[in-house]
């Protein structure tokens, strides 16, 4: 731990030390800052994971257009530092921006005037260290809850069982890296990610977990950090499958590649938060046919679903022959079947049918 | 448990035998259906909850009009007994949706063809079985999460100690009623609910419920149906101090009343989710002056915040003269501030200054 955040100290100070020689030496100082807009971030076909590339741009202090950015980084990653040496709690990137937010003396200007301006930076930073986030001690809301045969040692020194966590489950935390988050019994047979809250609540009050012997993890729809970047952990620490669980529907597909191969807009995250040995168990257009499902349960796919239909179909995460097919039959068949409509069956009919058939079958898109 | 049920069934019989008899006396069969709608909620100044009205409509069988919402109700009522009856999981109010969603034989009509007909008819059903949705083995979301001196016996059986439950704390479940959330030690001296989950964390991450033997809340943002049925019944079943906690804006004070008052649109569930003792700590716009809160963390109120002031303010349960004090001083200064924002003045001064001088000094609003 304090070894992790000694290396993590020492990269913000040398950005602090690189403009001090380019001072020393009388050049325009300047940091390195990666490129983050999309033209520098590709999807890597041999990672299978949405990554950043290697373009950097300079910011100069001498620039009418970067002095106010330049300061503002130098700012953040002074406080960074800072918050990291004095062991503060991790902050939420909105309360770093209210510690920076002041007015420079003398300058009727302040440091910051909208969070807008501090967001970008800290992704900077994150970038020039190579360093994620949540270990420059900034978290997001975390949403996901677990249950299943796990059991994990928190930074608070409380021993977390995840067979144990009652009708709720266990909370994900802000931060899930092995310093707050150590896995110290990990014995499921497999991982199962389910889009909707309502549809983990029934597995799990069905104990869906134990009968399987598996994990089971909501993010409550579309994932935030710490579900992503769990799930990442999951695969690179236990060589167990990994199974998505969401709507028919392309923004359920669209969930599943986030898990996956991670997002455009955190590239920089993605490839520390990407799941690649993820596969999607479903709801698929075949599923339809194969389980029955009733016409009352399918639901006409509107314009903004075809045209999100039309946008994932391009993504190049999305061009393998069988998920190409995949979404023109969506296309074809006209209808989306959200998970929670399985009930339509029998209350058991996920747990009991559809789950064990797609998994002893084999049944996956990838 | 079981006791609870055969009540609860028998109330939904209640609903059948009901058009039962009419049948037989060969009148048109009918059920009587509360209100619901505004004229018919009203605020109670002497329980000081928002309560809904005794006025009553009858749905008939024999109206063009009514006779599907009829035939709704009678399957939606009887689909519940059913689930309740078998024992089956708790499910959503979308999957109760979608195990009723049918094609009517021979009629080419279906039974519901979309969740806004299925969801009124469930309120309606609380509101003539003078039940809980959560009673009828119906679930929303919950959201919250919960650290301090409470152990919980789950429905499950697990037991849940809520000082043990690390850096994510404990996540609240969708039912909190006493079956299955048992409250079997509570020894905190005060609940503090705080709006949004950043502060909450930093709070937890500070073991601000152990320096100060309280349970720490958050509904991460406007609260979900468990979290506000949750404190309800802390109000009920414990005589300790509960403090909410937000921004200074219309919105937080908001957040503060469907917490202690409830919401017109949930009137009925308000009755019993609301939570009469609690007290709002802050921020108020005295705190801005008391704590020096500097410029820099002062948001412009906009448009829509000075029109959400003059809503707000117009509300019955805001009527007190303290809070048209405060509405208007908020008015009168023109900056919204956050509970974020506090950071500004050092990480620890909502846990070491603001929070313990509050309630040192009984600076609360009602």
């Amino acid at each position: 731990m304090a070894k992790k955040n000694d290396a993590i100290i020492s990269k913000l100070k040398n950005i602090g030390e690189g403009v001090l020689d380019d001072v020393e030496s009388g050049h325009n100082p300047s940091m390195d800052i990666m490129t983050r807009s999309i033209n520098n971030v590709h999807f890597d076909e041999a990672s299978g994971v949405i990554k950043l590339g290697n373009d950097r741009q300079k910011r100069f202090y001498f620039n009418v257009n970067q002095a106010k950015k330049f300061l503002q980084t130098l700012l953040i990653a002074k406080q960074i530092k800072t918050l990291i040496e004095q062991d503060k709690p991790p902050l939420s990137i909105r309360q770093l921006f209210y510690t920076l937010k002041h007015e420079i003396p003398g300058a009727g200007e302040n440091t910051f005037d909208v969070q807008e301006e501090s967001d970008p930076i800290i992704e900077d930073i994150e970038a020039i260290t190579d360093t994620l986030r949540e270990d420059l001690n900034l978290i997001a809301t975390p949403n996901g809850v677990i249950s299943g045969p796990m059991v994990v040692e928190d930074k608070t020194g409380d021993v977390l069982d995840f067979t144990r966590m009652g009708s709720a489950g266990g909370a994900v935390p802000p931060i899930v890296e092995d310093d707050y988050f150590h896995i110290k019994e990990m014995s499921a047979d497999y991982i199962l990610v389910v889009e909707k809250y309502a549809v983990w609540n029934l597995l799990n009050q069905e104990k869906y977990w134990k009968k399987n012997n598996c994990l089971l993890m909501t993010g409550k729809g579309q994932p935030a950090r710490a579900e992503r970047r769990l799930l990442a952990r999951f695969a690179e620490e236990f060589d167990i499958p990994i199974y998505i669980f969401t709507d028919m529907d392309p923004w359920g597909y669209y969930i599943y590649s986030v898990y996956k191969y991670g997002s455009i807009n955190l590239a920089f995250f993605s490839e520390k938060a990407a799941c690649p040995p993820a596969k999607y168990i479903g709801l698929s257009v075949r599923d339809v046919m194969d389980f029955q499902l009733p016409k009352s349960s399918w639901i006409k796919l509107n314009d903004e679903d075809n045209k999100r239909i039309e946008e994932i179909s391009s993504y190049p995460w999305f061009q393998k022959e069988r998920w190409q097919k995949e979404l023109s039959d969506l296309k074809k068949f006209g209808y989306k079947i959200e998970q929670d409509a399985l009930v339509s069956k029998s209350i058991e009919f996920t747990s009991n049918n559809y789950l064990p058939h797609k998994i002893e079958n084999k049944e996956f898109l990838e």
